[in-house]
């Protein structure tokens, strides 16, 4: 299936990539559905959808293997319908949507008909990597819940079918709602002037306006949103890393393949030494990264994404991975010279869109310091 | 002198800023030409250009503290009229231009009136790092020269009135020419799109194509090019890393501020260590790049710029500047988290316009290669 | 097997290794026998040697997780017969020796009665990394071959009952030879006082002077020396960095527990941020060192020892796991301050010990380039 | 004086050296007397003990140049009379020191007749890097004062003629005492077996036990220990950085003359560009970290040791330093390879004897904590 998915990235996505990636074109619906179409022809269409909705249903352990095959374009993951926002929310949405729901969501989510977006983090003083902090609320009403408060980098919104959104309800808890995007109460604002442009949808600002929402919006439990999230987590990271490292595999070919046939100073570049060392050095990154990214898959499988060694396992992966990808994606750029640095080149862009991964589905620090507390715990 | 431009860029630059660096407007030469003028009454234009022609004339310490606070504002160097690449362009016309050629190029760009631009670098497999490489030829022809071929990362050359170009000429060796810009045989091609956008005048693709220039068009000697343009080097290496240090400062100081007045996880966030170890990082890293600067500033003062001792300090400090600029800032957005990737936060832009530091005016590889050489040269 | 040997470690090796670690008693035979006794009885002996000589005879991904377990002590390898330069030289032999050979050599060295050691390095100008400048030469004579010439870095010399020996033969290529090590043309000379102090038999200096060995002393085949011991390769990098990952993490959880229970600046050191992000970059130095060892393993045992990808991946995990292991270790002596630098604490010895790590069997610059070069090669 | 200081560790120091730090033989006073004798000869004797007691009374910028050319051997800043603690307490001693207390401490350490320790450090929970964790206590007795408590780390006290030791006195703060080594109450116990080996009198452990001083023996205020103390921080710092500059550069041209002289895989090592990388990184670290305490040097004369500026100052050099000089040798033992582990080559001494350099004076991690404290202060 990774063969399969990497001939099909190969042949119907990388001819298209370029308008969307160095142009800077928005990533459309419309080249979407046409490049999910050619994915369902040839059969690498939904890695993680469930089978019954029209997806392969790959466990963790292979969903690596086609993820970082569809991962060598930026806009390959959204071609076989397994990029963000939507893998993790499909991953909520299977954990915790009720049988109407399901029908409702997170089919047409997995079948590629619609799109999804996550509304959680907000502008200061709301909620950011502290969930606590959520200023978003939800008051009970009639048979429903009206919701207040305002969202930034909410990915996916433009053009999204509805959004999984997290407001502060009474008692001190959250609850996760299922907002669907024509409700009048929700207003998609601009998108984001993000260093990364490849998301289809963009990271948007959106305001909830005395939105109501039936009962039945609910996701999961009320009260219980701070945990619930939770279930998108690991599984959020870990293919994350998954699709990156495949952009790092690429990016390390291409400055291969280009410092074998250039020469400098007399010879190859590839055969000069510092060349060899980011070569040297590259190949080990992504090494670690993949064999990281598997044995955190195995995890995952294993234990259950809701472990406590699921969530340790892919908080360390996407700190390690996010950072060895920017590293890679650094020395290739140094390889390709000038040229490294000019959006002609895949490669430019490749490193300005990758910066946001240090940070999205948490920054680096912070997961530092959530697998520092889970170790030093042990030794209490 | 280094407060006064201080203020006179707070006061002056900032409000206009965002405008070319945040919004992508590229910098015009109305702008240009209307903050020259505001730096002139504020008695901070032209650090670098000779009291002659009505410059500050200061020496290359000096020089030090005013192109650090110059480039608090990446359109700041511009603004007192020492940036890339007329401040180099500058040095070199100093050293080797007669009288005539000092009258009608060097006189103006010292001045602020005209642009000048650099025409060295070719695409593949021309000129890269290895001059050696050089493909654009220039024969004589009766009364001047007849110049051909193709160019790129011509700094500055959408709207400069010269260009200094470097050409082989027969005998193995390569002479530079002083080149008008509205000569018939000189084509500015299209702005190439490099990750800074801040560069007035932007990275040209130029064509010579049967360029006449007259006799009194060689700048130096005929045939002793390759070693007359490394006038330039060291003045530009250390005028650069002087103004991307104050990039940094800048960032370094945003970051601080910011993360005072913001909480998470029941905190400040200046307040957890992993936040004060970036702090403690960006300011050990600029204290020592600024050190170094003004130790390398010293030597090219007392030894001269063309010394071999201002080339072994001005690679060495380029090289140790560039990368410490570039920790600096991505450690700023770091501390900015989501917002640190974000056009919104000039942080974000500062990133990515200081990408090309490590590469332009010599690649890190490159630089380590000719100081490992020069320190191993004197164990032979 | 992993418990059982953890369990063997924490209790028959631990009581005794500060004796060898911090006091710097030499290795004898004696412990050795002794702890060899207890492994057997504790049914942990012999992880890597055939189950028809006593062993366990564990595939390597099962040795990955018995090998860290060992490596908690420096002296836990040789305690279950596993360390360096045994285990390597079991492969070798498995991989090459008739049947006579293996009934002298293999079986006593991998039922622990003897232990080997390994004559391949010679002092400048001789073999180092580069094995074609080998010195030492034999010279065929009847019945048999005399060799001539000066190793250095024979790792377990002294004490042991032979070695093997790599020597020059006609037409370039190279032999291995088993020399008993009460042949009189064999001398070892002084250990060497390196770094690392808990090798039994140390590395020594060794000389071969006319030194006669039988013909059925050659290892192989007669020439094929330099193809031959690329045998021990990578089983034996592959080892090294299971048991030295080992330490590691004994070194990690040491320093763990201890900031937990110590108090510095009105808080537990565990409590600090810039102590949380040594714990958490150990973490991820250590999960990402396992999971590319695990993986290095699959590699061996699928595809074979002596395969491409075998080579390819363990100079890639010893590369990484060699500089991981040494940063933990330099981490751990920083979260212990000043009783870090302190031999009476095993986490100084164990920052010492580990600097030969990134030097032998391969230095990371002569790994880094042969990675490079085979990454390179695939895209002439 | 630097060259005259060059010249003399050159042909004194060098000559005796290997006795010391790769034989292991404790530096005696003996040869402390000889070599210091040597020096006054030289007219390079007490860079820093003041004119008046027959030193050269430089001011920091010159004893930037003079010590870290006395910093080339490990023994050369004894040599010298320039060596930790020493160096510190003349300061102490200059600053606070009554004109009794000059007389009978200052003057013969200054002279080189006698030496010092430095009685802070405590076992745990004892005061380290968190002065107020302070256990020692004096009380006020009749005529004087009884110490008691238990001091590590006391770097000189074997051998030493007085102890500055620090003590908590009534009403919270600490006062500062100087004891003669022959105080009954005071027990110098074992020598701790540090990673570090040539520091005359070693690190000892040293206990008060009803040790009765005289009135007279408080230095400075009674109850402003701890602000008193730092007199010694900024100087200690800055000459410990000088110190171990030299052993970098050292190293460095060792390296440097090898590589140059020794071939693998068909050319100088000097020749490979991974050996190159190194070299280049050497000679940028060590610009660098020479840039910082020349300019942190000026700081400390222009605005006095105990100025807010000079103690960020120092603390960011000590930082920078201290890991640049670690940097330095590591990459220099990677150049030797093997020998580069193995006691016979100096190289491997220096980097074991470095290791302290990054915790004693003030770990980095609590060095990093200051210097980002001191930045965001300024920015509420």
């Amino acid at each position: 299936m990774a063969e399969r998915t990497k001939a099909f990235v190969q042949e119907h996505v990388f001819p298209v990539e370029r308008e969307i990636i160095v142009s800077g074109r928005p990533m459309d619906d419309a080249l979407r559905v046409r490049l999910q179409e050619e994915a369902r022809q040839a059969g690498v269409f939904g890695p993680l959808s469930p089978v019954a909705y029209g997806g392969l249903g790959l466990d963790t352990r292979a969903l690596a293997h086609v993820l970082e095959a569809a991962g060598a374009s930026l806009i390959g993951p959204i071609a076989v319908n397994a990029s963000a926002p939507d893998d993790g929310n499909i991953h909520l949405l299977a954990h915790l949507a009720t049988a109407e729901q399901a029908r409702r969501y997170l089919e047409p989510l997995a079948r590629g008909e619609i799109r999804s977006s996550l509304a959680v983090s907000e502008p200061s003083p709301g909620a950011g990597s502290d969930l606590t902090m959520l200023r978003t609320a939800a008051e009970k009403a009639p048979g429903g819940w009206k919701i207040n408060g305002v969202k930034h980098f909410v990915t996916g919104a433009d053009g999204a079918a509805f959004s999984i959104c997290m407001a502060a309800t009474a008692g001190g808890g959250a609850t996760i709602f299922l907002v669907d995007q024509d409700n009048p109460g929700l207003t998609v604002g601009r998108r984001m002037p993000t260093l990364d442009h490849s998301a289809p949808g963009g990271h948007c600002e959106v305001t909830f306006d005395d939105c109501f929402v039936p009962d039945d919006a609910v996701l999961g439990e009320v009260g219980k949103g701070f945990e619930q999230i939770q279930a998108r987590l690991a599984p959020s990271r870990i293919m994350f890393s998954m699709s990156w490292l495949g952009v790092a595999v690429r990016a390390h070919e291409m400055a291969a393949a280009r410092i074998v046939g250039r020469e400098a100073f007399g010879a190859a570049v590839a055969a000069h030494g510092m060349a060899q060392a980011h070569v040297a050095d590259n190949e080990i990154d992504i090494t670690a990264a993949r064999a990281l990214v598997h044995s955190t898959a195995a995890v995952i499988d294993e234990r259950g994404a809701l472990s406590g060694a699921a969530r340790h396992a892919s908080a360390i992966t996407k700190t390690f991975v996010s950072e060895a990808v920017w590293r890679v994606l650094d020395r290739v750029v140094q390889l390709y010279g000038g040229l490294g640095v000019c959006e002609d080149e895949l490669v430019a862009r490749f490193l300005v869109e990758a910066r946001g991964f240090r940070i999205y589905e948490g920054p680096s620090e912070v997961l530092r310091w959530s697998i520092a507390r889970r170790v030093l715990r042990a030794h209490r």
